[in-house]
């Protein structure tokens, strides 16, 4: 096949591109100090981004990592987004962009050369719409859409192909509600994006033990995500059984976390791949949850609280702790008991009882 | 937003809803004694369903749990559905529908209210179905259904949008199959429920290493789903490879579950969500495994055998065990593992070798 | 139900069949020593594969697993596909193929009887086909298929309904991409298969962290599938931020599977379900990740590593390391550990400090 990295960052047959910009355009999107060159320059001369090690004089780079600095003294970028403590790395011709938080001033100014594309309004042919739907006119509705009777979709939204809204569902305005996905039962805010595949608002997994085996309790709550939240593809948020299911304003699922019915995540949690939090679990604001953990049912974790790959929560979480392991302990406490374990079991092999 | 838990259970705009009815007619559905009423009261006096801290003189509510009970004594609820231990804690004006199963008369009290909407006959005009397919006149047939050559849709069954239906498929009476399905290479019996995106029958992980990579063994079995069994949304079930990969009858899988090739779970087995059951694995009857456990292939688990939460099953498991941990252990012998190496451990840093 | 067994393998109304073949053909196509038969046997005697017990003097079975050497003493197979070891065994009037890779022949064998369904060539109607696709004439496009605008897709592929092909995607030769998967921002080589479901190109899991909460970082890298990889259902891989996301050649996914972003694994890589690899970790060649095992971002795993199921994976793994266990560890150390911590765990409640 074609060199894998041909033609990236920004692949024109996959990526928008805008520009080219001028320092002074690139300084205030990155809100930056000019380095090295005139922060008055109006001139369009950078075209787009690339890494340190491809790019070129008329291209924008960046430097988050001091394991890269070394690149950063090669570079023939035009421009380098970097902290000030590489200010003197930098060099001759290269102009610095300036600032404390280079990664964030980096996604900026790479959302400026290949923004978000926007909905294109208009609802296409082979979509089906329910009677009474409230479509705003400047929404995009994909093909083989289905929405529901009832259900409202707002301004600069984009439905993707395949996408169901269920009946009544609420769509606030520039969501992107990605190709495959069902939403049911559910309450979406502004700026809302679900990957491909999210299953949102579908029956928990609710049962009672019936003389002939079990018997399904009706879910009769919703889900309620607030606004700025993303859905990670295939990713699955169960509807509650009778209050809500909620995901706090501007947090983050990556895909394939499974979230129970009933449970309440805070403002700006994290979810990292594989998660799952089970049904009536309340997180505070700012959660990290790594990849692979799990929490059991009707517990709370505490603010700013980081559960760490694969963790096994069991109990309670308070507020800023970090924990780890299967059932959960401090970071500290589950690295020393593997380090002592560890320990006894080669002094156990050497008295030859590592068998018994 | 809206106050999330407005209209909660059973906002009008996502669930229908029945009623009113009278004490009488709810004790029957219930299978419960009054307590503090006519249980020949025949008005249609209760309208629908709410939590004790909020239901009021038309409402009907339930206490399951002895921490609750303490809402019971302050509740407005016209009916209070629980267990003769509480009783006497009920407030004055409140009747009181008394069984030993709260939790399943509750089930079947909120069923009565909301009863999970009838399949609508009828094959809507955007569907596509194959030749000799054999649907039920009371079947309901969503928008972009596709149904295969010579499958079977059964009498009350339901297709939700974007399901796909392979070519000779079985689907019995009464089945719901939920948007976005896919099913090929099945039989499945009456009453059986798939949610969103669920994966039946596709191909499972069977390759040979040859010279030039890894060739494709051919899966040449089925996928069983016995009357009862309900799918989460985005669970995977492999066909055989040459067998048939059985879901036992009333077995009830949670979200993003998988199941491999050849795969038997006996009747009322319950697998939770990002539980994992490797190939040609037999289960026994009312086999519980819960969220992100493990299980290898070819291996045995017993009758009413229970796998914890994260447990890592390597091993046949006894009928009646209670297993945990990574590789599993019992409960007991896991949690005197876990203190006691938090004993040692706490005793090796106190002697400053920890670190070593 | 109907027995579940019944007409297992190769149910005629889910698999195509070919044959009668011969002795011969079957001993080409196995490249297998004739034993008790006649190898120029050209008369087309059989007509379908059976396992031993089930087999008949038309049918073709294998034995490939000691355990089972008795089944093929009692077995009626007209032939058995086995090692050298157990020619001795076989029953008078079973003829036998015998090679040293029984497996291996046996899937090329099940594979003459039933080959997988060729692309029928066309376009049907109900497909949508964006502005300057390239779609070869014998490619198989299915109902409501939707495929970009300058997208290509090979000879001899086949696109299952609601798969979404995006604009600008490549797809290779003879590749099948299954019911509702989406491909985005991809690039796949020859003989790419994706089951049903399977998530390719969204964007990865990356924002960095604003005043008003988290803000996106443009994913502007893609996704490669080299030849002949295989993605099980509902898995994701994430395209990737700026350079590419790379599936080496041969490499085989099982169902839901994570691929993080700028991850790029190796040649002939197997990925077994429900694990996760993070972002911009790189795999060599031959490395096998068993299930739900993860990894985190920023490693590198050695050619021929094997990674255990649930092993959690935080630093480099040499080639050819064997690791287990969270964090991971040599299986020798993990087992070690294992049975240590139970002896001392004995030790200490014996001496009833347990509980402390």
């Amino acid at each position: 096949m074609e060199r894998q990295d041909a033609a990236l960052p920004g692949d024109r047959r996959f990526f928008e591109r805008n520009g080219p910009f001028s320092l002074r355009a690139l300084a205030e999107c990155a809100g930056a100090r000019v380095e090295g060159g005139d922060e008055a320059d109006d001139a369009p001369r950078y075209v787009g981004i690339a890494p340190l090690q491809s790019a070129g004089p008329q291209e924008v780079s960046f430097l988050d990592n001091r394991r890269y600095a070394p690149l950063l003294e090669q570079t023939r970028a035009g421009v380098v987004i970097l902290a000030p403590a590489f200010v003197d790395r930098l060099p001759k011709g290269t102009v610095g962009l300036v600032c404390s938080t280079p990664y964030l001033a980096w996604a900026r100014v790479a959302g400026l050369f290949h923004p978000v594309p926007a909905a294109i309004p208009g609802i296409h042919p082979t979509a089906i719409v329910g009677a009474g739907a409230d479509i705003d006119p400047s929404a995009q509705i994909g093909p083989f859409v289905t929405i529901g009777a009832g259900a409202q979709v707002g301004a600069g939204s984009r439905i993707d192909a395949y996408a169901l809204i269920g009946d009544g569902v609420r769509i606030g305005a520039h969501c992107r509600i990605g190709s495959h996905a069902s939403v049911s039962h559910a309450l979406l805010g502004d700026r809302v994006t679900l990957l491909s595949g999210a299953r949102i608002g579908q029956e928990g997994f609710g049962f009672a033990v019936g003389p002939d085996g079990f018997e399904t309790v009706p879910q009769l709550g919703r889900v309620v995500l607030e606004d700025g939240v993303e859905v990670g593809a295939n990713s699955t948020i169960d509807r509650g059984s009778s209050q809500d299911t909620v995901i706090g304003a501007g947090s983050r699922l990556d895909n394939l976390v499974q979230i129970g019915h009933n449970a309440r995540l805070g403002r700006c949690c994290i979810v990292v791949s594989q998660a799952g939090i089970s049904g009536s679990t309340e997180l505070g604001d700012f959660v990290t949850i790594a990849a692979q953990a799990g929490l059991i049912g009707h517990i709370r974790v505490g603010t700013k609280a980081r559960i760490g790959a694969q963790c096994g929560v069991m109990s309670d979480v308070e507020a800023g702790a970090d924990v780890i392991g299967s059932p959960a302990m401090p970071f500290r406490e589950f690295f020393r008991n593997v380090a002592v374990l560890r320990r006894l079991a080669k002094k156990a092999t050497q008295n030859g009882g590592g068998e018994t």
